[in-house]
């Protein structure tokens, strides 16, 4: 049985005994503290002897960057919204097929910055390609692998501004759009939480960052049945 | 009403002096000599005072022409056959949106080399994607815009092979397939236009260039109304 009808048949995942992999994705606005969560997760894993891969949409394969690279710059002339979704779902499609897929198969943990449910907020929601379509594109491009958990960090569109300029990086073509666009992409994340609160863990991003992390291992460690 | 309204309303082509255009597709196994006959066609359109815009898929835009050096050229990594279908998509959507849709809503010609059947025969049956799916992603990549007239030069797979390897050009990543990769192509294409022939023109490539030209201007100028 291949690991995406494992996850897509229960919300139980398997202990890791039976040599499958668990496909953890973090997902919030920009500024919210992905990055940094997923890196403390990956760090907390391995240190318990768990092989952990650690990886990003769109990228995390040769194709994936260069797709990565062409969609996010300023300066390939227009983007406009069906083309920007189609090129983040290729980018998605060789990311899922290349890495986490056998990776999975594999036994190893993947930890995610985005996935699909950032097409469907960004694209579907901000864009306005509608969810329905966008879903059904992504789950194609997947071959509807979804996760077995998503962290959602919530973050509010004032703050996330503030946390993003705090930084020294300029922003890219998504991050500099007005902050009504990001509210909106903050709804449809929490819509999608909504929904299916036994795959979501929703966390204020607000709160302190070892706090946040020690949370979010639990939730893992007993995904993994504990002996992690 | 938008032009792709009136395309799928009905196969007959209203006249330019309503102000609507007409979106001509060309479509053949590699070697069939496409870019040969829709040159030819655009010159002797142009040649009566039409204006036509020229123009091949995937490409005829700033970020469709770097998606497909990405997807065309050997040297990037791997490129799964999921991937390379959503890279022309999204190639495609942007042609689309920037390019075919505002010049037929100006009453222009557009003659185009390769559109949504390239990928139904490549991906769909070639690469063995379904054709139902790679239909799927595609009608939503183009507004479900289709072409008015499908000219398909059709040629045998050993037939093309001696074309292409006639010219100077080293064979792309599809071109280099086998032999009975693009026998299935050939198929699959001659099956499409089976199912609608009221919007296919389908000749032999083998046929002299002067006899072909003569032939598909004939139909266009029938679809014009026979006033070009």
């Amino acid at each position: 049985m291949s690991p995406q009808h494992v996850a897509a048949a229960s919300p139980t995942i398997a202990s890791p005994a039976e040599g499958r992999g668990l496909f953890v994705v973090f997902e919030g606005g920009d500024g919210a503290g992905k990055s940094t969560q997923a890196a403390r997760l990956a760090e907390a894993l391995s240190a318990t002897g768990r092989e952990v891969v650690r990886t990003r949409e769109p990228g995390g394969t040769e194709i994936g960057e260069k797709l990565r690279a062409l969609v996010l710059d300023h300066g390939h002339g227009t983007v406009d919204a069906r083309t920007e979704a189609l090129m983040f779902a290729a980018a998605r499609a060789a990311h899922v097929e290349q890495l986490v897929l056998p990776a999975i198969a594999a036994g190893q943990i993947v930890v995610c910055d985005r996935y699909v449910d950032s097409s469907v907020a960004y694209q579907g929601v901000g864009r306005g390609l509608g969810v329905d379509d966008v879903l059904m594109i992504n789950r194609w491009a997947t071959q509807a692998l979804r996760p077995d958990l998503t962290v959602l960090l919530d973050v509010d569109a004032a703050a996330g501004r503030r946390r993003r300029t705090a930084g020294e990086a300029a922003e890219d073509r998504l991050e500099s759009e007005p902050d009504d666009f990001h509210a909106s992409i903050r709804d449809a994340l929490l819509a999608l939480a909504d929904a299916e609160p036994e795959r979501y863990l929703v966390l204020d991003a607000d709160r302190g960052i070892d706090d946040l992390a020690e949370q979010i291992l639990t939730r893992v460690q007993a995904l993994l049945g504990g002996g992690a």
